[in-house]
């Protein structure tokens, strides 16, 4: 299957542009009899619309969704559920001036190289409109996945230099930040809005657990757990790094410290990010994702034109100043749905 | 297709445990006309073999490769090529303490969870053994690369605490670390030997640089080339993180540093890896893999038998006391591997 | 990937039922730069809408088809285009009676067996109706396909004991049953019509030809040419068979006879239908498929209920009571999408 | 996934030429904890290896087959599992005056153009050989499918113009054309050695049976059950045709005929065979197919050389006169395949 494609079992199948008709997703291989209706779909993807607070774009987005089929009398038919959202507010105007021109840190140059024909408003297919497809699968992964009782959470840890301390789940959806640390998301928010105020943007760090994972989970020696989810989170735009339990960490470990010591009560620490030899070990799941800074920012910057010629570059239009408010529902979604592609691969290895 | 099966074109299946009669790989998709015989691929299985070097362990197998199909007159036919290494160096004995215990940072417990049963002897599926499948195929795909000028080079990065500050390519396959900085080199092999002497391991991070990639590689949004890389690296045996470009210090920029700026003779900085939009830009790519400390050690670990009871591990056997220097080899040939497959996917999006 | 998602390279991923919101397509791995527009598609839509001729069910449905996304200025961007067709003329008091038991013949009883839901509004998920997502992806198949000169014509070769004995591709379009023997043209119609006022349906054979075909298309051993055509064809809702060339009249005959002779001018004979070894031979491509008879009737058939009681089921509704003629352009199109995806594997091999 | 690849679950790589080092498989998905060893595989293949009976080549071929990993202590581990046969009884002189033309009916031509290299030694990769891959899978498959209480019967159901009548599968394996009819066995047998006698081959039927199947499998709307058997039988060389319960006979009949009417006992016919909107419906699956004769004959044909010549080419060898009687398990094989493959899937899409 291509590029937009995901899952052997549970399947999605993306689509849209920033400034098409329209963006959406099919998803195929749905546990049949879920309830299921487009609120479930709004709800999350509610959690990842611009304009929703301080240091995200003020475009005002309603995106919303609607399930065109899969869906009966409230309930999954088992059959591919198509869910679109149609493209409003679109302001074409705003890019024009980037049409001839590739912006550093886009995938405006790379789209090019590659197709040789590029949709440049908007970004095209390399916008994080893109996204929306992602939460609205990764809505219906993660009812499939609160059937087995594993609850998947995100949120921001580090924005620049500012990292949190500690992990209060209550408190991500209060804070603009979408941080779990209360001590430290007013000084993440205040650090995004500097950086929006320079005309600059800035980094930081998604940190995610799933719990409730029962062991057993992936497929060695490729679709180990691990590898999985690292390829769904590589595939975020913006995401530059993943690390699972104590990540790069372990590097300046020795095998006496990482490795986890097991008693009859579970394993005495966590290190190993609950998966071992690419299956998981019935810990918690625990990643981080590196986010790169905004690459939209409104200073001028050097680069070339479609026919190599040195050029300036302004980007003007309305962007976050920091990706990872907004992301932290995709590396959800995204978590969602490879975890719900591997749970029903483990089912069909035993069926 | 299963889990030890990866790529949609240049297709690779794996097999083999540590101790059954043989491992080795099908490879399908090979580029037909391609010179290829056995030495081709043995070059690269010695780089892995145990037994090599002052910091890998004593055990000496020769692994000898052979090739079943596929070649016909020294060239690939376009068939599947199929590599075997008999076993011959086995030692059941040796393992035989671990037969009803499950060793801290092993994937023992999460094979015996997920299969119910259990092939303990040196590991089984999940021992390091399974990576001659990886490099042999890895050989054929550094050759298919090769006909397009890409050159793959991975180099242990950091020992320890000790980090790597230069970079020679001439250097790396001359000193038993696969260093790619002489000066930190032997201080690497140093502290690889304090940690074996007294009976621990220690981690490391292997840095990977591809030369001569062309713009275009990548398939968004799923099998973007960083995501594909990561999976693939991801799926090594002890790999826990990947990093592209300026990767976790990402967080840490702001988009204005961060933004590598273009100028009619090309990118004036890499902190994107060499990667735009999921799509490789011309530039080097450039990752790096945390590698966690060996999780075989001497030394007395707490633990569990399959029966849920408290007991103490002691691992004997020969092993790495470093996983970095012999798994270089192996990041390459996954990392040729994940290439060679979005090259092919490329050209067939094209046609 | 899932059942509804068909292709390697070519990747179609269909949804939509009978009653639901709309049906379509997402198709992935369309080559870049190829001119589309929705006209492009409605065309091949049209041939397939129902009301359309004498033979066909009254129901007259408009089957609008949009682009959504993947087309930018009138080309095709590499991205996934995705074609839409929103449901209207739906008459759900129709099916009513149906509710509560099994259609003979069609789907019903298997469905709920094997999804425990069931859609029961016109036939759901199973309704022909899904074909138009079929006949959206083959348009765009069939335009790259053209690119090489390619051309696929299909026509109804038999309807009840009636055969058609010649073959011109001009008069196909120009009968309501699509024959292309204008002898038995009328006779054809002559006995769907009177099938039909006897409340009951006819069967009949498609036969398709694919010409301009290249050799070396087709991927041993699995996805052979044939094998893949034989995939995208016994899919199609009613088909129950298909021969490639003698077929199974091959049966009957001595390899002497069997075996098509070759000259420096090329095969004198077709008995193998273009393909040998599951690869083309350049000689034309040419397959039948059986088709049934549609399975709705309005005569009294015995069935059962949810809870397998004995009932008498009478179909209303209105139907085509011969499924050829409209399935003529879902052959076509299902053979489009088989050899563009083949084709696209084909150069990837040889990347 | 590349063409020697077949499976999304049950995962089956083959390899191998006619004559080169070896031919076998990897299955990978294989259901852990299943009782395995090589007689099991043996057995399979003892009924498909020449020099078995009278109508079959003379070659006496041992083909000892090896299982190399995957198996513990007698059980499948849900490892990857390999089977090897070495390949002994090559004889390349036979086939050396085929080196520079094509034999007429094989894939000499198709794989040169495809490949641009041909290993012309006994047919290489297009070999009947290659089946025996196929075989050592399928038993693995069989295997599983008991667990389920699903048997495969297949039979030689005509040879030439014989056709059986009656259906013993007890007889199948005591006669050497594997024919289910006891009166037509003798004649079956006789017109092959008639043909074989006159230096040439004759064509025939295989019919298979699936009993046990439980309704509910089957994946719509592309990899339906008669779709993805259909790609199975089609996949093995010399097949040319398939049908479904009535199949092609359905062209002739009325929907009144054909539509298998149910009862609280079951359905009261099956001219379905077994499967209605691509899903088993849990009647007996029955499928017939098309068997070519065997392009292989003594006497003397047109054909061209390497260069477009014209040329006369004689086969000589040992080649079975009627491919049936040996094929009958490799199509059992490959439908054990596909539906142990459909099983899984359905396992999975339930989880």
């Amino acid at each position: 299957m291509s590029g937009s494609v995901y899952g052997k079992i549970f399947t999605v199948s993306t689509f849209g542009e920033s400034h098409g008709g329209g963006a959406g997703v099919v998803v195929d291989g749905v546990t049949p009899g879920l309830e299921l209706d487009a609120a479930d779909i709004q709800q999350e993807l509610d959690r990842r619309r611009p304009g929703q607070s301080s240091v995200s774009t003020p475009r005002s987005e309603t995106d919303t969704v609607q399930i065109l089929s899969g869906v009966f009398e409230g309930k999954t038919t088992g059959t591919p559920v198509m869910m679109l959202v149609m493209n409003r507010d679109q302001r074409s105007g705003d890019y024009g001036n980037i049409k001839d021109m590739f912006r550093p840190g886009h995938a405006d140059y790379t789209f090019y190289k590659k197709y040789g024909i590029r949709d440049y408003r908007g970004g095209g297919r390399a916008s994080g409109r893109e996204t929306l497809a992602r939460v609205s699968a990764g809505a219906i992964a993660k009812k499939i996945l609160l059937k087995y009782g594993i609850v998947i959470t995100a949120y921001t840890a580090k924005v620049g230099s500012i990292t949190g301390k500690s992990v209060d789940f209550s408190f991500i959806e209060r804070n603009p930040v979408r941080a779990a640390d209360p001590e430290a998301a007013p000084r993440m928010e205040q650090l995004i809005l500097e950086a929006s105020a320079a005309g600059d943007s800035v980094g930081g760090v998604i940190e995610c657990r799933v719990n409730g994972m029962p062991p057993g989970i992936g497929e060695p020696v490729f679709n180990k757990l691990d590898a999985e989810l690292a390829r769904a989170i590589l595939s975020i735009g913006g995401v530059k790094g993943i690390e699972f339990g104590a990540g790069f960490a372990a590097a300046e470990m020795r095998g006496s410290q990482h490795n986890d010591p097991m008693t009859p009560d579970g394993f005495t620490s966590n290190n190993a990010g609950g998966i071992l030899g690419g299956i998981s070990n019935g810990n918690e799941i625990i990643f981080r994702a590196a986010v790169k800074p905004t690459s939209s920012i409104s200073g001028r910057q050097n680069t070339v034109t479609l026919n190599n010629e040195a050029a300036v570059c302004e980007v003007h239009g309305r962007h976050d100043p920091c990706l990872c408010p907004r992301m932290v529902p995709v590396v959800e979604a995204m978590t969602a749905i490879a975890l719900t592609d591997l749970l029903k691969q483990n089912a069909a290895l035993h069926a």
